[in-house]
């Protein structure tokens, strides 16, 4: 049998696939492909807090059978890593698919000397909305936070503020610290209370929009921790203040359990960062239990895979919403800007900037003004790495937070 | 807050736990936990083809979670490395996970000095029936492939057979040597043909139940390559030689697909290998949609799960039947003989026996005799690593194949 | 065909058992199942007006079963009594059943030296959370109790008041007496007013919270006295004052009728107080129609059953809540904290304290503290039978009472 | 409050209830109920093997509270004794429950002066269809003594046969023997083989129509053993046979269980003998999943309930099929015949002839003749018992079998 790899010719076979972890403030792993010709293409590959799984994944198993490989065979090597792994699928198999994918549209749209968007179909819109964070330890300096975004340009903020009776509350910073949740040698361990939470998050949006009117778009992140009873109580109580979206209100884990809150609250859901196929929204978005798809290109295997799971959204009225923390690099978020550019549905982007340091050892064409992302015109995706700064910033392990009830029984952090 | 670890005796804490790769015949990833009263256990956290990933997530991301902590606490470690990942779940993550849970099942059941099953609810039964595999490159070499087993005391057979105008088929061997589908630097690629196979392998049972009648029971192992409309017009085929299964007559990623299956045949329909979660059976087993659920200890995240899984599969009238291929070390089965001894609806264990080498480096206590295997006695899972032979056998990459159509297209191996 | 009971160690075997009914304030019907090496395991088996029912079913049906039965086969057990009765299931025979199910875990943890939560897979969490009653023959007297439950540590909190044109309402106290609704040699009939009820209890809720603020957890019973729109309009008219829960909103015989109630409130929903199977809280749990199962060790067919209901829940969101009144013995309560203490599940835990004259009946390890209940650490549940104490308080029977409309017709107390 | 007893007139009221506890060849127990004015009426309370445990909560629950008690009360005192047992339901307090109804209705028909079908809306049938019981070791035996029933008239019959590699095979008669499973102190295990089940049913039926032709009515017991998928292959492998029924194909506790089979299979279904409750097939009926419903008088709580499950059934085209084998007393048939004779929707009834020593134990006016039972014209139910000769037949303790697999493990029997 003639393999597909007979077919490239010698220029477009990939010479060389490297592996890249750094930690320029978080760490991040990244793949470099090489085509023969010297085109090279990055991908993202970061899994926050289990970043050298993925990185054994594609340096031990993936990247032995890259090279040699035509670059642009995209589809034929999705699907033979995908369906080659026998046990498919997961978070840490996903994100190195992904990196593979992402490096290699980049290398085709280099090699078309197109920006990436291009190859998607082109541009859908000028600009990409994004949403920015704004936390406090207290509601009035959330308030006060979401007055600073709203300042920056941002139309759309997300609003998170700590909970009376817990400790180290999602999406908190640490006085005086840039926000983070991933450090230490050990998963800190949060404490969480369900009751003075559900209490305490109306009064947060009542005070937004007592401040600031009903014409900015205000977000909320459950980040998994209410069962779908308490986000159905949740999502009916925030409806007068008119959310933009309530995010991740439960485990996604099983899709039906959407059902319950949906038949509650008209308060639009978002869901799925932490998902990584489309299998895993398909009920999600074909019972329309949900609003805004926040898949990613690194955690759901890039490119190829992330348009379907937008295109079947589409199918069904839902939105893009994607993940754009800084848990990911900005090869992933510079990605997502030509995808977000591209597609007809597309609804939000999450925004966290990177810190200075990141964006030096990762230098990109996208650019955030107004409250908005621009996408670049640099053939490729537009992002590269800087190896030698990279080197500087060697990986320092960091683990999520875990998060307990006063019980001390472990919940969703 | 005092954290759970506080309240462990100082002798029931993990002293150490470290990943022993090692490769005598097929390469398999062990991880051995050890207490501060020098109590050891041990699990498997073998991914055929993906090895180092699981290694890796366990070396650089679990193994320091688990030192201190108390290895009493087994739910509260599952929930807390579960949930703590963040990005859960996945054949990488889970059979990491597997491997702290079953060292701690072994090292509780240790403790107790009592065999593992007593702690899952004492012995339902005195042994456990295992299916064994027949291979040939013929019809004629797999009907006497079948009468080799039958000799050896099976009263139950997985019957494969090449498919004319494929090459390299599932389940059958090279000429001259044990089946074994991992091998070499890159991925096998076979062809394969569905209508050829469609055709063929209803003659194959007809002429086993022509050669040794109705008595012995036969299974087949489609592998995911049919779509639900073919499966179906297989089990409609194959219903007059009274199958005792079909195993993953479709890729079971989306578990609705198989309404269309069950709609057609009464053949019995198993699945599961590829699976690591509860949710990823859920829709399978409460739509009463197959009869055998075929998920491991090690890839469904050890026995605190997999037990899960059993249980809501016994309420719907869906049994066990576990895969039991040597892509997963003595450890996986050991550990899966007591929890085929345990459960109240076990079905049946895939039984396909390890090389001398393997059982030398995993010396264990379970035993096959006349078509069954019978649990061992001794305090746990009664399964062992001879960690000096074991590191005369270093890791040695194997690839699993890769199926392509006669087009050249990638298809489900 | 050798039996199962061949296997077993002659140390192993059941050597007696024996059913004790005493009556230290309330009727209590405990098995005491010895083996021949002289573990004692005990498990609690009182249904609450029907005791000598259940006794009966004991002494002259499973008992003569158990003899020379192998203690540490505790499913193989299960099955055998509960497939082999026939006639399965019931409150009367589940509750036969988890007596045997509950001793012979409790001589399984001895035989391990091990508490009982360690066989369950350990502490998920350091204490339980309970909730206790408060009544009072008007609003103002229930406040008042509930004022009295905080000062006594409680964190949660049941508020029952009597409703005006009514009876005898239940949860509330005789002026001067404990609350204990089983007395008499006949059945007390009390005069049940629905809408009298529907009117009066928001006004509880409403003092309470006037009062006490939201912090406090509260809980409510309705003991299935409503309809299903009625239940409906209640949780609806209930939601200002963030309920923890409304419990048995109307008879649970139909689980489907939940579905009504659902669809109207987001008040959360309890049952299962009076249900003993999986398959009666089947449809309640995978439709998510309630948010915690409150199926008891004894009624639910002891700890091997309820594990399952709980773990069914679990896959669904849904938390355990077990009833806790003093209708059952202390070795139900025992066994529950331990089970409790175990589960990731677990929601909240009713605790109604045995009366002195109980406890010294019946001594344990467990205990109250700060709105808590601790499990204690002696091998087995650590619920002890004092035989020559019990056999000073014979059986007197005691009736539960029975509710009628102002018409005469019987209603549901 | 005035209590319902206050408008009976004096005679009327319940002076005495007495539980009567007699085994002419099996065990049976009768609740003999006498009013002031000396009427007598009887009920059944038989719970095979497990006789002792409702005869203990008639005797210490439920005669206390019958005692002057209006007998004419019926509905009253159903609604009465069922919601305040509180923990309701289950096989025996329903069979204690319908010894009260079983008997009331019994008095009630006497103070009319007619046959208890006149209160049931008098006579929709001349005769009441039977079907008898054939049974084997061989389908030869078997063939043979369906030719021996239809020589007695039967124009149905229910035809068993043991199955080569299991032992004790239900339904089947030891040699020289009256076939009644229940006997020994301790169950008789016997040994189940599905497979060899599965292949030999079909050549029964296949021999009994080569012989007797498609005239004869053919039923078939399954007895809870199958699968749903199994049951679903053996309704599919019996069509050619034309059977009037097969019966409880699979465990039917979940009722979602029957949608398999009916989704294979056009050969009719019934089930409900060890079903007590309305509840218990309200699903089987609403979704049609069956068309026959077998539950009777004595473990469904008497005519009052009973009658309300035939109504259900009428409503959705499913007929009655009442149990009648001998493990019930004459008091059920004889109550059972009158409930035939009288409702629209009535199918086939169960008869298996009691003993002459039962029979003479308890005289009784139905007869059989020509295929039918006949309802006799005595007023009341026309079942009697003779304490006398019941005195001379004392209890004598005998379990049901139990079935285990080959390899140990329980089975349903």
């Amino acid at each position: 049998m003639p393999t597909p790899l007979s077919t490239a010719s010698s220029r477009d076979r990939i010479a060389q696939a490297r592996v890249v972890v750094t930690s320029p403030t978080r760490n991040f792993v990244t793949l470099v492909v090489t085509t023969e010709d010297g085109t090279v293409g990055i991908g993202d590959a970061t899994l926050n807090g289990r970043e050298l799984a993925v990185a054994a994944y594609l340096d031990e198993h993936l990247v032995p059978l890259l090279v040699g490989r035509d670059a642009g065979r995209i589809e034929d090597t999705w699907q033979y890593l995908y369906r080659g792994a026998y046990w498919r699928g997961g978070p840490v198999g996903m994100s190195a698919l992904a990196a593979v994918d992402t490096a290699l549209w980049d290398i085709k749209a280099k090699r078309a000397d197109l920006p990436l968007h291009q190859l998607l179909g082109g541009r859908s819109r000028d600009k990409v909305r994004v949403y920015g964070h704004a936390t406090g330890e207290t509601i009035e300096e959330t308030v006060a936070d979401v007055g600073r975004l709203i300042d920056l340009g941002y139309t759309a903020v997300r609003a998170q503020t700590a909970v009376p009776g817990g400790t180290g509350t999602y999406g908190v910073s640490r006085p005086g610290e840039i926000y983070d949740p991933a450090h230490g040698s050990l998963p800190e361990e949060t404490v969480w209370d369900t009751r003075s939470y559900l209490t305490h998050v109306p009064r947060l949006f009542e005070a937004l929009r007592d401040t600031y009117g009903f014409e900015i778009a205000l977000l909320h992140d459950v980040h998994h921790r209410l069962t779908p009873i308490e986000a159905a109580r949740l999502g009916a109580s925030l409806e007068p203040y008119d959310l933009f979206w309530i995010e991740d209100p439960t485990p996604a884990e099983d899709q039906t359990a959407f059902r319950l809150i949906r038949q509650h609250t008209r308060t639009p859901i978002a869901t799925g960062e932490v998902l990584s196929s489309v299998h895993s929204v398909q009920t999600l978005i074909t019972e329309r239990l949900v609003d805004y798809v926040r898949t990613t290109v690194t955690h759901a295997g890039g490119l190829t895979h992330l348009r379907r799971i937008f295109d079947l959204a589409h199918l069904y009225g839902v939105r893009s919403g994607s993940h754009g923390a800084t848990d990911l690099s900005p090869v992933c978020l510079g990605a997502a800007v030509h995808l977000d550019t591209a597609i007809p549905n597309f609804g939000i982007q999450e925004y966290m900037a990177h810190s200075a340091l990141t964006d030096s050892v990762f230098p990109h064409s996208y650019r955030f003004a107004d409250g908005y992302l621009h996408v670049g015109e640099d053939p490729g995706h537009g992002v590269h790495l800087d190896e030698e700064k990279a080197a500087e910033h060697p990986y320092s392990p960091a683990y999520l937070p875990v998060a307990r009830l006063a019980d001390g029984s472990v919940h969703d952090w």
